[in-house]
């Protein structure tokens, strides 16, 4: 089942809908807690796809696949330290990355992004998966030079527009076989097996919930692999990760 | 002006309401949207309260006073990187900080927390007082060994339960006469002037909004200077700064 939240005639009010093929079932409520379909639908072609998810707590995954941690020459991690990002730097498929004029190092980050269905504190790792709603897709956006000079990631990850996440959240995704590939203009640039990661999705949930509670709607990026090129002005990144569809942005230098 | 955000019964729903001495004025509405009072009347002493708001983004600058910053031993930033807290470990005035049973070096931060009023870009120094709804009092739990072991802070500073704030948000502070008063069972244990920053609050209102949108809501923490000792089961941490109140904690070993 697809999960997507979409606004209408630009009035601002998102709302949730089940997409089934191009075609949008609204319904009253939420997927976190209950929903009724209405009788409406509506096309996906007449909407605007929103963020999937405002998430109370936005959790990123930093080092998770060894050619990533290699390439930027980094240390392996030796256990699942979380991360975390920031909300107001969260973007809609479909829409434009700003660039800011003073940013030089731009590059993208194609990651599995993990939707928590249900509060859930103390889970094991075989218990993990239900406490998740389902899977979308996320551009864990860098700069890599503030990256380098700046004690945080404030701006090289969390500038406006620096998280784009979407375009809906997939609820029966197979993690096991699925392949991320990412499109820099068209062209593939990045391809790994989504789930060669360092700790598993499990492994996070188990770990991060001795230690606190998550919630309906938190988020957990799962970090990438690869290496992006720098991009430029007007070049399109699309991600796309088996079952889930393609997020895709465009990439604009700020006048 | 004191916003107050409080619940009744523990029916769970939290509300705005205006604190005038010890009685609430329930509104309608809140201090970001705009709201209206209403006829009630409320004693302080009948309500719960609650975590004085839900921030979109949780701000924490880590480093901002000379005397914290040489006691841990670290360098002296020479500008104005803010970091993240998270949500889930939020906690109200009055309300027990949990320490798991694995935490050995646990320490208060008495903090100023910024609340931001109004969306804002691009804010100049001079105008940052403009986009600022108050000030409440925040206290950076933080667990000293795991701050030193893992690679992030998600269970050291953001374990359930490590971030008291409030009691209440206080629109008409003046931070230049300040000082912040931090009391372990009764004592004064650690005192400072609140306004004695590496960095002020417009310049970082003003670097940030330079690469990211600051929301209504959304907090900023403003680091703490001094030294905490190691708490203990039972300790009660009181954190008063001048013209906000008191945000008292009790520290409890988790069983």
């Amino acid at each position: 089942m697809k999960w997507i939240r979409y606004s209408v005639d630009g009035d601002g009010d998102a709302c949730y809908g089940i997409l089934e093929d191009d075609r949008i079932v609204p319904v009253r409520g939420d997927p976190f807690g209950g929903y009724e379909r209405t009788a409406q639908r509506l096309a996906l072609a007449d909407v605007r796809i929103e963020i999937p998810v405002i998430p109370p707590t936005f959790y990123c995954v930093g080092l998770n696949y060894v050619k990533h941690i290699a390439t930027e020459g980094l240390k392996i991690p030796d256990k699942p330290d979380v991360g975390y990002r920031a909300n107001n730097a969260l973007l809609a498929h479909g829409r434009d990355v700003i660039m800011p004029a003073d940013a030089t190092r731009v590059h993208y980050e194609g990651e599995l992004v993990v939707v928590i269905g249900r509060q859930a504190r103390n889970i094991r790792e075989e218990d993990a998966a239900q406490c998740i709603l389902g899977y979308t897709i996320g551009n864990d956006v860098s700069e890599r030079n503030w990256q380098a000079s700046d004690r945080t990631f404030w701006r090289a990850k969390n500038a406006d527009t620096f998280k784009p996440m979407g375009p809906w959240i997939e609820t029966e995704a197979d993690i096991s076989s699925m392949e991320t590939i990412v499109r820099l203009n068209g062209e593939i640039t990045t391809q790994f097996a989504t789930h060669d990661m360092l700790f598993g999705v499990a492994r996070f949930i188990s770990t991060m919930s001795r230690y606190l509670t998550l919630y309906p709607g938190d988020v957990l990026w799962m970090g990438t692999d690869g290496h992006s090129p720098d991009l430029r002005d007007g070049d399109l990144v699309e991600i796309s990760l088996t079952g889930l569809g393609t997020l895709s942005n465009r990439f604009v230098r700020a006048r």
